[in-house]
């Protein structure tokens, strides 16, 4: 058998069985590992990495903005557990022929990260590459034991929110595969591709609530993501499909190109917003002083039901079926 | 200009320079990134990648080997700085059309590993790859901010000693390259190339000796390794040639195949085992105390001396020049 008969999910599985972690930590499966110390605080740990015609396309994506989003899509895993990002160590695999130019850039991206955040590069591995360039960056952070929020404490009846507008970074990724005339609302898309805006001060005051229960980073899609979500907390949802919020940027680009913009918000993955559940009598009171907080709206787009780990998609509350195409490495 | 005429040191050396961090920390250069927190203790951090057909042949290494030596030889890095490892995270990069029993015994050599050092592996991240295999491991530790050792420390006079023989790891690539046949000691060779002993116990012992001055561990061969520990510390050494340990196992097959020892020993890479420097008044019971310790030998191969951070090589203390072939990632 093959990995691709496998696939992602169950590579996924299959590596969290074997290396199931002590009762001390939560390991393989949230967006960051997440190890207490005596403080009172705890120590979060992410990796992800970025790989050559399969995360991005060389000629498609400058050296300053990869460098940058190496580093922003590690600040979301963080962000997603409520935390602050602190020291990072990166791999970084070249063949002998890069340009130094193209170092020289992807450094100023990982600068420009670094500074935005706040965070200490502390070293790392350096090596050649036949195959493509490789980039590997390991991001800790940090938060308190009382805050910190994982993707398995969703509860039934809570309200399933999102911090921002959906899909623009899958259309954005596409503009740039079917090479699309560049008007002002594609280059704001492929900006979000290329220059994802982690909800780093989201994530941490959302999870100074209590009644904020389960949080992940939407880097998959929203279907993709609120199934794992669904299936660590053994609980189903109900996602109503006209309260996904789609910029007017994307239902622009999407009119002028014949795509469905519902399709790329669900299925389209590298949102890099933060996917919430949230007690239902709670919400209200925390949707308005989110808006007040960051002047931008927190979205209820559905609701935790029973029945793992279904999502059931209703338009104007009447059930719909709906074909999301999933993006998987291993298909 | 291309990364191949910046060269491997000078990457490290523009790496270095771009996120030189505060004094909290010390980053890029060192077998780990040292965080110093408020109890007494430091975080070591240290992260290394396994590129196929750059560190490994896949026909070659048998998929338990490979996922062992992932950890093996980042627990040398902790072993560098004195230090007991704690938790990894784990990037895995896979070709879709890899095998799911590869995976099943690469996770059996993690595992392997993870059980002889005490190691939580606590997540990570699975990617497709379209050009073989990646493997990145990054590996947390920790020890006593006053037994932290660094590359930096060594003090001219010191004795520079290595905690095992060299050479045999590279020797075991070699046969696997030029295919010899494969009599008992070249099995010896190949093991030492394959399932690497990080030097973990000899390591922390050396770092609880205020006179052991500079501790790094040997991934790139004597020759490098030692330039960059004089490098740090801004000074230079003279190694005697007859003083390095060649194992018999070494010697017999490069005495059946024209090899030549001395050329492997100081530039073939991968021993994991350490290069210390010692306070010359202090040497002679610490080598005592090592050999009643851990039954083997501390091998005194030289002296620090002025002028970095050149080596000089005497054979029975009359100089000799020495033509030693350097492999760099991006030659």
């Amino acid at each position: 058998m093959e990995i691709r008969e496998l696939g992602e999910e169950g590579l996924i599985r299959y590596m969290k069985g074997q290396f199931l972690s002590k009762c001390t930590t939560v390991g393989i499966g949230d967006d960051c590992a997440v190890i207490p110390n005596s403080s009172g605080k705890v120590l979060l740990i992410t990796t992800d990495a970025l790989v050559e015609n399969v995360h991005f396309i060389r000629s498609q994506i400058s050296a300053r903005d990869l460098g940058y989003k190496a580093i922003a899509v590690n600040v979301s895993d963080i962000a997603a557990m409520g935390g602050t990002p602190s020291w990072a160590v990166l791999t970084l695999a070249l063949p002998k022929s890069t340009s130094c130019q193209w170092l020289f850039d992807f450094c100023q991206g990982l600068k420009d990260a670094c500074h935005a955040w706040n965070i200490e590069l502390l070293g790392g591995d350096t090596v050649g590459s036949e195959q493509g360039i490789f980039i590997n960056l390991t991001l800790t952070g940090h938060v308190s034991l009382q805050n910190v929020k994982y993707r398995h404490e969703a509860n039934i009846d809570d309200v399933i929110a999102v911090t921002g507008s959906i899909g623009d970074a899958a259309a954005g990724f596409k503009a740039l595969q079917e090479k699309i005339t560049r008007t002002q609302d594609v280059n704001v898309l492929i900006q979000n591709h290329q220059r994802p805006r982690p909800h780093l001060q989201e994530g941490k005051w959302l999870a100074s609530h209590g009644s904020v229960h389960a949080m992940m980073d939407l880097s998959d899609g929203l279907c993709c993501d609120l199934q794992r979500l669904l299936q660590s907390s053994a609980v189903g949802a109900i996602v109503e499909t006209t309260q996904i919020p789609i910029s007017s940027c994307l239902q622009k680009v999407c009119h002028e190109n014949g795509w469905q913009a519902l399709d790329l918000a669900i299925a389209g993955g590298e949102d890099y917003c933060l996917l919430v559940t949230i007690a239902a009598d709670a919400f209200d009171t925390i949707q308005i002083d989110f808006k007040n907080k960051f002047g931008l709206p927190l979205y209820a787009v559905g609701r935790i039901c029973p029945t793992p780990p279904i999502i059931s998609y209703t338009h104007d509350g009447h059930p719909i079926t709906l074909t999301v195409p999933i993006y998987s490495h291993f298909d």
